[in-house]
């Protein structure tokens, strides 16, 4: 039987804790392909927990891909490569389970990528090979304050953004900046990522509830938190989109303090389906408190790692004394076939292509839903942005019986409650479905 | 005149305080293009610190093209783009001064690589388009892992490298991984950058004297540094290769206690122009207490940023448990590329040219130097390893004089002194000569 010292008073919920020693285990060989895992609700006997605890953790697991589940047989390991120190041959190496393709990328324009990516190469050797300042190649950040002019409206100097590989390589940088006494305030619930990079450069968080329209700012208030991480245009999960008001009273709370500052996540912001965009915090903010993040890996495709964000004048001041030393992470081949693909107008046809996609799929989600006996009565919410809905359901399916029953229908899922920092023990019956 | 608050207390030396004010007032445009610095003596009197201090913060900036210095007249700030509201055209923009060109880009084979580029984009697309682990994609960690094998003589399994987006980001990942807790013990002199960024994550920096063998275990044994940071095979900036003897006292007292581990930077180990190599650290530890790194940053060319670091089994362990969930933050196209450069021989290839080249550069230099009265009893030291040696100088020059003295022959130097993190006083006559 498996045993694994997990610690309660860790902030990462007990499931994950689970899934990674598993995980492990099978990376490092200690479990090998074939293993049968033990069920369920053994495993949650074994270490004390509850059986939905371990359910997510094998969830997780079926979803990456290193175990699979064959009915009324149980869980098994999946091959893929252990650490012995022996070089083995690619041809052993199918395309290793770790590395799962994700929806979108069946519309990436690898083609016209391909094309640019050529051009680049024939296109100024010198250029290419010429070191970038830290903040990023300038034809690309110029590219995407045009893009950011003329899809958002804002109004930005491309000295101001600053090219990153990645998301989660640019929250190092902002933890860097704003520095670890900083408390930072993240959505409760939310994208549990943020906090756990935040926390493990020594930064505490603090979990706000979210309401209606947005995050509670009384809670904020009472919090001693100095910063805030947040996606006004569309929360992940609730898909909630933070009201005009909401978002003025951010900034008034901003503005209260020195020290204080709103990070705008827009992670998602191109796949609104309908409605008017509301214009981003940054456009309003003029106190200079607002950092602009996005990213063109959940748009284009998460093997392409160019993230950016944009600084306040002040804070891009202190950007270039304290990080002007670091290189930019993203090469410059990358960062000019970008700044051609944006500037030639791919990227926006992209943008359309994928929304046009997205919304189908969700009109088909929805039509499906009229017939399915499943979603009698269940109240879909935020089906007007990005690539996926949330769904409440009523009745008296728990949790993971709903779970199983939209994996049946090969719909892919998220159960709300996973997305928590404390998690629920009670069911929410609420899920994310992904168009 | 420039008036700059400067923070003495800080362990960011005041020349670089300096540095970093002039730059960011560069950029803001606060400084314009033309204006003329005040002289280093009236400015060091003005922000009350000593002449040297000036001339290298003003050395900093001519060396990254920021001013420009015109004998007898003095320095003047150069045009570089400047933050206002206003998108500037590209054609405005020749390379941006920032954006400085290093020696070894002329010999990186740009035809094979963008050709190699060309064949990754013309496989296979799924491949591509799938996201790899976190540690990077297979084909790429089996590369390095027989490139170490045949060159450096290191077995390694794939499993256990992992690739990042440059060294600086692996430093950043290394300090999550071994936890703010961390005392770190670094070399003096050095490569500054390791101990800002170190501490720029909130662990704390002990600065260990360097001795003819290696750094000095004596200090490191009084200080209370859990994890030592050394560039055993080629430390900057003496040149210095620790000896086998001070290697095995290094891994003696990593074993000595559960939390201490070495961080092998083998940064230009390639490099090496004559004699045995010496081998890693990595190679003789049986203690798991060893982490490796190098770059393809250093030895290709700066605008391809990928990096990587090699982890004994314990720490492999938990990285896949603390940072498993970051993304790998290098695109896979490149290291597709990067993974067929290696294979199919040309980084071994493009390492021989380059140390062709430097091997020519150093007997150049040497020999003119013999008939050269500056360096009239000087001598000259590391000249077996890297792209630069050091020289040291006799007579009555003061350091200032020396810099300038090279600078004239066209050689690109450092001053020693610069590399320390207590700035010793006195004139050391010590500097870095590159190839």
């Amino acid at each position: 039987m498996l045993t694994y010292e997990l610690d309660k008073t860790r902030s990462e919920p007990m499931y994950l804790q689970i899934y990674r020693h598993i995980r492990a285990d099978i990376e490092l060989g200690e479990l090998h392909a074939g293993d049968r895992l033990p069920s369920k609700r053994s495993l949650a006997s074994h270490l004390g927990v509850s059986v939905i605890t371990v359910e997510n953790a094998y969830a997780q697991l079926l979803a990456e891909g290193y175990i699979r589940s064959y009915p009324k047989k149980g869980y098994f390991v999946e091959s893929i490569p252990a650490i012995q120190p022996t070089v083995r041959k690619a041809t052993e190496l199918p395309t290793s389970v770790q590395e799962k393709q994700t929806e979108e990328n069946s519309l990436f324009p690898f083609t016209v990528w391909a094309r640019l990516m050529r051009d680049t190469l024939a296109s100024d050797q010198t250029r290419l090979l010429t070191r970038p300042p830290s903040e990023g190649v300038w034809e690309l950040r110029e590219a995407i304050a045009g893009h950011l002019k003329h899809f958002r409206n804002m109004n930005v100097s491309p000295a101001q953004i600053i090219i990153g590989a990645g998301t989660e390589y640019l929250y190092l940088l902002i933890g860097i900046l704003l520095g670890r006494n900083t408390v930072i305030a993240v959505e409760e619930p939310g994208y549990r990522k943020i906090a756990d990079i935040y926390e493990s450069m020594g930064m505490q968080c603090r979990w706000i509830p979210m309401e209606q329209d947005g995050i509670s700012l009384n809670d904020l208030m009472q919090s001693d938190a100095n910063v805030v991480h947040i996606s006004p245009s569309h929360h992940f999960p609730t898909g909630c989109v933070t009201s005009i008001g909401r978002r003025y009273a951010l900034l008034g709370w901003a503005a209260q303090q020195e020290n204080r500052y709103l990070i705008e996540d827009d992670y998602d912001s191109e796949f609104r389906l309908s409605g008017k965009p509301i214009p981003p915090l940054f456009s309003v903010d003029v106190t200079d408190r607002v950092i602009y993040m996005n990213t063109f890996t959940n748009s284009l495709t998460p093997t392409i790692r160019i993230s950016y964000m944009i600084l306040p004048p002040p804070l891009l001041t202190r950007f270039r004394e304290q990080l002007g030393y670091f290189s930019c992470t993203v090469s410059t081949f990358e960062q000019y076939t970008l700044a051609r693909f944006i500037g030639e107008g791919y990227f926006e046809k992209h943008i359309r292509r994928v929304r046009k996609r997205c919304l189908d799929k969700r009109n088909a989600l929805l039509r499906n839903a009229k017939q399915d006996i499943l979603f009698q009565n269940a109240e879909f919410l935020g089906t007007d942005t990005g690539m996926y809905c949330v769904v409440k359901f009523c009745g008296s399916m728990s949790d993971t019986e709903l779970a199983e029953a939209l994996h049946v229908r090969g719909i892919r899922t998220i159960a709300l409650r996973t997305c928590y920092h404390v998690c629920p023990e009670q069911d929410m019956q609420l899920f994310l479905l992904y168009y």
